[in-house]
């Protein structure tokens, strides 16, 4: 009668003489194949693996260099096209333990995208939220609702669920960025949408201003355009300026020099994107910081649920994942599972270590789940 | 350098003629080869499964007999014994279409757990939330942070995260219920914790009281004790119990037929268990529901973000879940994947039809990503 | 050219010699008399009444006794009609420091309101919002939006804004009950809107349910109506039943035997009516709450922000407001001022002491002006 | 027994033959004596005026010329002296409706401040939240928990409850600037705290930065220091300046002019000043705002529950408030009571209008008893 019990089960089990197991016996292996026969599967054989004492992640810690990354999307500009189907040319980080997905973490979805000149990527709009961050080159415009902005190096633009966008090199040079999407993370929950743009909307804006309009309504610290003021659960502020976020992390290291405690640690300041709206996380899934470690200072050891990838925007440095130790340069990018322990710490004899990230912090903090673990003594390499 | 790249790449591309896809070339399949061994996954061949049009699940729509269940439940309980290590002897649904893994759906873990007279389920504690529902029998007692919790037929009795918990048969026959969980939503994004339970805790505590202390501090309507103003996340009350449903839902119907527009759609009643001190969902995960079909009525149609399980409470009717239609009746369990449209309807010539939901749908409320869509016109059966 | 200076300023300024004052001299008198030409007040001479160290009340603590209130309801009952323009026939509580006003406090209204038998109060609304309170009697229903609400003996009934409602007595005494609203502080912030009700409307249900219709879809601890969840300011729910309030606070006090810390302090229960669909105040203006001082016992000392009304229930004891000390008794009212100190004691040798409390500490709450002291001895009586 | 019956009550009652007034008679009187003895007022009587169909203000609408406002200011320079005790040299609008009170409306204080060169406004700190704001001159730092913040021409500068501050004039002409508060709002709901200044703390920090601490940490768009993350009620800047505010202004009318709906009607543009930790109002019970008018162009004429004060930044034009009309240029200060239509039109002639504006908006969002009405036809000069 129940159609599916015709095929082959999918559960197989297996009775083994293990602590916490049952004794294995005939009855016990009739017991399993009713099990399998009626799709169950028992708690007693899964728990460790289901409920560890803490999270394990599937993901493993892993480095992508730069110039490989952009060697690549080069090979790439030249022979593949961009156009409707494909839709992006946009090369997305595999963590090497999960199985060959384009997935940077179980959550996160990293990738470099390429346009060369005079390309256009059509429009669409899909329901996961992304964003773009620029570690070098300029020439792309980004086309959100029919506002152009301009993507430069140091730029942070989010671009929240369900916007119309397409992008278009104005430069005579290709250029390279990063994308961040939570698509793992929305093909796991199924809940995505996604639909094309239409010919000749305002996708094919070709305009090239130096601000967005987004920009000239929103990009003003503390004020709030009276005629805008409908609760936004993303921003509505397309573009981040690598002006502002400098300045700011050259503050809030300045700051510190003067005796005021505003860095996370000494040596170690941080400005999280956020949305003037709200003043929470730039989107509903995605988490984005900037952080600056001075040169020959380091970060202290953290442990946070949920996963990270990172990119060096700027300076040489070392950084740790668990067991793995790298030197990084400008324009790596690397994860950082589930609560694995991470540092980061700035080369003596270099500049400041820049490091731009982004999380799936904001679903936990929602869902009531984060925890974080700071160690107390900071790991600097002075 | 990279030591991963010596093992072999989990990444797998292949270049195929088809719209969308770059014309397969010796180049192209160079530059496949170049992603493979850098741990790249392009966009363009991945784009149609990972960002289709609207949700369509991994998960089938599939039903587990209620006299099944039990069966195998009570041929566990001869054989399986309950203690540290496998902690609970709980059955779960394992959804065909998703490896044999113990999912309901990809988000939902759902079993059915049983216990012999005088046993115990060992303390302990976890970041899941979870929930029992009793669709028959009586006799146990969870204790939950030393409150010991009457289980009865009809009640709902959540459990939220972090909470200590043990389960005791205090009864002379062996006692079966339901438990959900949203282990599979905290495996996948890696945000668990455990611990197993002291010796000797209150969880030694085998008394059997008619009310727990959660109830008496909090079963009242709109009644808030001084003494418990902090925020809570999930629910502290740990027993809604089946008199105060079923009076509910009655008196929804009943006030339907007065001429007052208080259902879901005509002889379509619903309650939601929430948390009291917010009015959201009880859990900050799992939503749950008790819903009643007048005889001879039906549900509007209904698409959602998200999955749900059901279980039959009482009735006999008919239940289409996208392509799949059953008869159903008491304790039949079955499942709803995301965005798949379900309709119920129950006998003309039964009772009414009472049915228990539970769902994901707060993950998606949370996020801002919750989209439901309900057709105007009813699927009664008269 | 500016007409009101042709009138005599309302601002009148004497130089005087004291401290943080500028000495008198006739060029002071020049400067004073130019203020009082142009509307002008200077702090310094104001600063020491409008900026005081902490909160200094206007309102003096005050009781009324509860059988002078009804004696002269009762001789209201007999001559002043009610209807249409009077609206109602409520006699309010006028603190002896606030002008002959008839405000209980500053901010709130507290009346004693009187119904004939067979008579009705016309339907109305506004946007003050209301409770009523019954310390004795039964018989009248207060119709909401067209649902008839019993009123009895220890009932709490919210009110809230712009909502049609009307009073009829079905019974074949007169009956009197407390109104609070907070009709002062909608006046001094002049944000207040009334209309009169329509005639013909559902204001002239005479019916006398058991139960109203809301207590019908709302009244069941945490349970939601699924065809309700829109957000909602106020509370659904329009009965808050003597029966569930006297078994909450007797269970507070019972687990207190049993040595679970659920009182206020030893012997002190207390259980504050909210809004179901948000866990926080009933009104968003008013807090009620009802308290019970076990016999023999006493709370503890405290001071708060804003300003309280009370209402003995039931027993006999003790209340210290400031510097006054009441012994009180069934019906007492009485006003405890903003940041007086208040004590409650029960008789050792009579019954408990039921006191209902409505405050408008939400106010402060929701700007986040709320402070409370509270001492750490309890002042009981044994 | 009741002490206060002693003596003479301030409740007088009359009886009046009126509509909606029981008739005078002798039984009348008598029950009228009783309600004064024991201080009772009816509600039938006074209800016309406490519960009125709209909200009609106490207040009027008045309008104080900045030329004279600054020439008293001026003189009090000249004469009294800046010290403890008095604490400010501040001078307040005194609505001519209200008694003589330095209230500008029912709930908000409006001064104009004067420091002379070398002088030192003594450190305090209230729960009263205040702002200041420059509509010329310069010269003067406020000090704010030690952090010096320099206040010029356009900047507004809040100053939230319970911080310590200070301000000093380090230039060596005068400097005027206006001062908004909450004092009457707390004064009425008696919730205000105040503490003097330690002698030798952080306000005796004469320094003159360009910008302060919080600026540096605060002052970008969108961007939040990760050290930073608590909640905060009201805003963690202490300056939003000028340049911003203007250009803010300008780009909302060149986008206007370019096609795009972002001003609130017509040639009126206008910001908020928000509190970046949350997107709301800048301060829990102050709303501040700077709007622009194009010359030639008028506000829609709009009515609001709560008051407002205005105070021209700069350009000439005409306000009409209710039944007054006045020419305005720069400095002049006026009054909205709440529920009174106002429009403002620059003049064609001249250059665009400024108008700096405050309001007590945010009590009644937070409280739910918001209303606007905007009327649909613009209000335009030309």
């Amino acid at each position: 009668m129940n159609a599916v019990n015709d095929t082959p089960s999918p559960v197989r089990l297996k009775a083994v003489a293990a602590p916490g197991q049952p004794e294995p016996s005939p009855e016990l292996e009739t017991l399993y194949r009713g099990f399998e026969r009626e799709l169950l599967v028992p708690l007693w054989t899964e728990i460790g693996d289901l409920m560890p004492m803490h999270p394990t992640s599937r993901a493993s810690p892993h480095i992508w260099r730069w110039k490989n990354l952009v060697a690549l999307a080069e090979q790439a500009g030249r022979i593949v096209p961009v156009g409707r189907g494909g839709e992006r040319r946009a090369i997305a980080l595999a963590n090497p333990s999960l199985g060959g997905k384009p997935y940077a973490t179980p959550t996160l979805w990293a990738a470099i995208q390429y346009l060369m000149p005079g390309e256009n990527a059509p429009e669409h709009r899909h329901t996961q939220h992304a964003f773009r961050f620029v570690v070098e080159g300029e020439g792309v415009w980004t086309v959100v609702n029919g506002d152009p902005v301009r993507m430069s190096r140091g730029d942070f633009l989010p671009q929240s669920a369900w916007n119309w966008h397409s992008h278009h090199n104005a430069a005579s040079a290709p250029m390279a960025w990063i994308d961040g999407l939570d698509i793992p993370f929305s093909y796991y929950t199924e809940s995505q949408f996604f639909e094309f743009g239409r010919e000749g909307s305002g996708a094919s804006d070709r305009s090239t201003p130096q601000h967005s309009r987004s920009e000239r309504l929103w990009g003003y610290p503390g004020l709030r355009p009276v005629s805008q003021l409908d609760a936004q659960s993303a921003t509505p502020l397309l573009a981040y300026r690598w002006v502002d976020t400098d300045r700011a992390l050259r503050e809030q290291l300045a700051l510190e020099a003067e005796g005021h405690a505003v860095t996370l640690s000494p040596g170690h300041a941080a400005v999280r994107f956020t949305n003037p709206t709200t003043g929470g996380d730039v989107l509903p899934t995605i988490r984005a910081e900037m952080h600056r470690i001075r040169r020959g200072a380091g970060s202290r050891a953290r442990r946070e649920v949920g996963s990270s990838v990172y990119q060096v925007f700027d300076g040489v440095g070392t950084v740790t994942v668990g067991e793995r130790t790298w030197a990084v340069g400008r324009g790596d990018m690397f994860v950082v599972p589930s609560w694995t322990p991470f540092t980061a710490a700035a080369d003596a004899g270099g500049t400041d270590l820049d490091l731009f990230r982004f999380s799936d912090s904001p679903i936990f903090e929602a869902l009531h789940a984060h925890r974080v673990l700071v160690e107390e003594a900071p790991g600097g390499t002075t």
